[in-house]
């Protein structure tokens, strides 16, 4: 019934679980390990698709929670889905909601059902079940969808956290039946008649519009949760693979615990994760953090930090973090990093960049994203290509040596 | 001593003054009528310098008031000039900041000598003369300055324009000197010795950054002032035209005056001006402005409407204005504008892009500026184009009809 997604893994570090691989989606190839920007509302925020395009990358993020609330799931669905609304034609993973909704603090309720929570838009009440965040990411046209979770903040009491673990498995399990009656009646994506589906509904004569890709079948992943707990964690793990998942995400993390916890936890819960399927690590981190979780034997991340710190002015480079306001670049004719090739640190100086902040000029934010996710995208093609390579344990040497 | 701006008229409208000309710049060709994108602080909002390259921008306008507040000239002087520093290749006209320091109102206050103002930035008190708006523009490397004038708001008394074309002119006569003197002592651009002047600054290896140019000569265009009195304008133009210019600049219009009295001064003004040298109508317009005021002899243009109607979400179309936000677009798989064959419209959609706008999102405001450009460049494209082909008051009268 359930089509598994396709995962080959095609290359292995020797002395980590660092691995290579190619995850087939519906829309095209994703190669392992990944970094997925993170486009919230349908949109990476002050990219354009073009752009994304040429950086490389081959899936994005995109928010339920948010596409839920603005322009709605059913504009969306209506438009051909989350691909051809944002022209958008490489994969796309969905997130739940379940983290947004926590993160609302006052705004939301956790109940057996699922989440009560009021929109930060305009206060409008709503309700999120396991089953309604598998209809939203549906109708989105999802190539990877999650299951909705309960994400707890740190630091959380034992109860606290073991209540959210058994809850998310729970949700998984709905999750899970709710998406295999999806796939037993045959729907997929739209609820629109089988005609509707095929006709494209653009007016443009011309151009690249993406076509829908009902034809395809998306993936569904669950999430351990269990916080900084590791008996709480294998507990989590072992209920979500009962449920059995086309991958596994650790959720949960990077919620304010220490570095070396962050670490800890991935180690320790990647190593109970199925060695066959994709491994998430949710929201996770600085490059450092994605060397290092890739040694873990994690296959895919995303995270705002080079996108958010672009947007605040902080570029990453070869040599750490830069903070392109700062006076010293004034007239400084570097790039923001004089390792790095991309079509930024081709043509543009540093004091040029810091002067577009300072005149609070939106090329600043918009240069500087292309950098960071430049760098971020660069560093997991250099680590993929490390992996196959057998230079993986040299590359993480040397990232942990620092400039 | 004076080396003449080469402007050289190609062809001609049969019926109207619209001439089609090739203007010779120390960074290359400017084909004529032509309109050039407003970038202010040393970069066209939301829009980047490669993507200027790509939509065909062969000349932009920075502001010298505000570059010399920041970052300040002589940092740009030392960063190799305006074109190095914002790595922009091809041609850039200062405007001499006459206009902002009048805007600023109480903040400003005009002599004989010069204008006192205080930065609407810190409250700093600085002060602006004709001879420093040449000394700024020059270390900026501007292809094209402009002299300091008294633009005048409207309405105003006879006496209040009078005596701003008295100043003005006296003025022009001042910048004329000053720049002369320049020419005389050989320095051009820069205070610095010839040998470092050579060499660029950069510590880039690898890259395309702007050489300076220091071997070529800029042109200083004169503003005739003198509101919506045809007799002010005449004496004006006569005392501008006397001190002698490489071009000719229409300035203190679209201040608030009726459209109908914008075009008959330009009108008026146009036929007083050298046929031979480039004519500049400063801060207009619309599409429908271009044309027409094209056909009373411009030239040259500039106007901050495509890029800030873009930053709130208004676009312009080959069917008039388009507010991207309203809730009839809300599911409308057009693009912006189904006639134009720009990569935004062959890409985006009207739905897609008013989410973007009602989310908040930088990539509305990015890729609708990039639309706008597009079609007032491309406008100015196809004007030249039926000038050139016989066309013009075709096109002319199929732009009056409207949509």
């Amino acid at each position: 019934m359930h089509q598994e997604i396709k995962f080959e893994i095609i290359g292995r570090d020797a002395d980590s679980r660092a691995r290579a691989g190619v995850l087939h989606t519906a829309r095209g190839v994703v190669e392992t390990p990944v970094f997925m920007p993170v486009g919230t509302a349908g949109t990476v925020k002050a990219i354009s698709q073009e752009q994304l395009e040429r950086l490389g990358a081959q899936i994005i993020l995109a928010n339920t929670y948010h596409l839920y609330l603005r322009p709605g799931h059913e504009v969306v669905r209506q438009m051909g889905g989350l691909h051809r609304f944002m022209s958008w034609p490489r994969a796309v993973l969905t997130d739940s909601g379940g983290y947004q909704v926590m993160s609302l603090k006052g705004l939301g309720r956790v109940t057996e059902d699922g989440v009560s929570f009021r929109s930060h838009l305009d206060g409008s009440a709503h309700f999120l079940s396991p089953e309604l965040a598998v209809d939203i990411q549906n109708a989105l046209g999802s190539d990877i969808m999650m299951t909705l979770d309960e994400c707890v903040e740190y630091p959380a009491s034992h109860e606290t956290l073991h209540r959210a673990v058994k809850l998310t498995g729970r949700w998984a399990r709905r999750s899970k039946e709710h998406w295999a009656r999806y796939q037993e009646s045959g729907i997929r994506n739209q609820e629109l008649g089988e005609e509707e589906r095929a006709a494209p509904h653009s007016t443009v004569d011309s151009g690249p519009l993406i076509p829908n890709s009902q034809s395809l079948i998306p993936a569904l992943f669950g999430i351990v949760q269990g916080g900084t707990d590791k008996g709480l964690r294998r507990e989590s793990a072992e209920e979500i693979i009962e449920v059995g998942f086309d991958g596994y995400a650790i959720g949960g993390l990077s919620v304010g615990e220490p570095k070396s916890e962050t670490y800890e936890v991935t180690d320790y819960t990647a190593a109970l994760l199925p060695a066959d399927r994709p491994r998430y690590l949710m929201g996770v981190g600085t490059p450092e953090d994605l060397v290092e979780c890739v040694a873990r034997g994690i296959d895919m991340f995303d995270c705002v930090m080079p996108t958010r710190n672009a947007r605040n002015g902080t570029a990453f480079t070869s040599q750490g973090k830069l903070v392109v306001k700062n006076a010293a670049y004034a007239k400084d004719e570097s790039p923001l990093d004089p390792a790095c090739e991309c079509s930024v640190c081709r043509r543009y100086t540093r004091a040029y960049l810091r002067h577009l902040f300072l005149a609070h000029e939106m090329l600043g934010a918009m240069l500087t994203t292309s950098h960071n996710l430049y760098f971020y995208l660069d560093t997991l093609r250099k680590i993929r290509q490390a992996i196959l390579s057998g230079g993986f344990q040299e590359y993480r040497s040397r990232i942990r040596a620092g400039p």
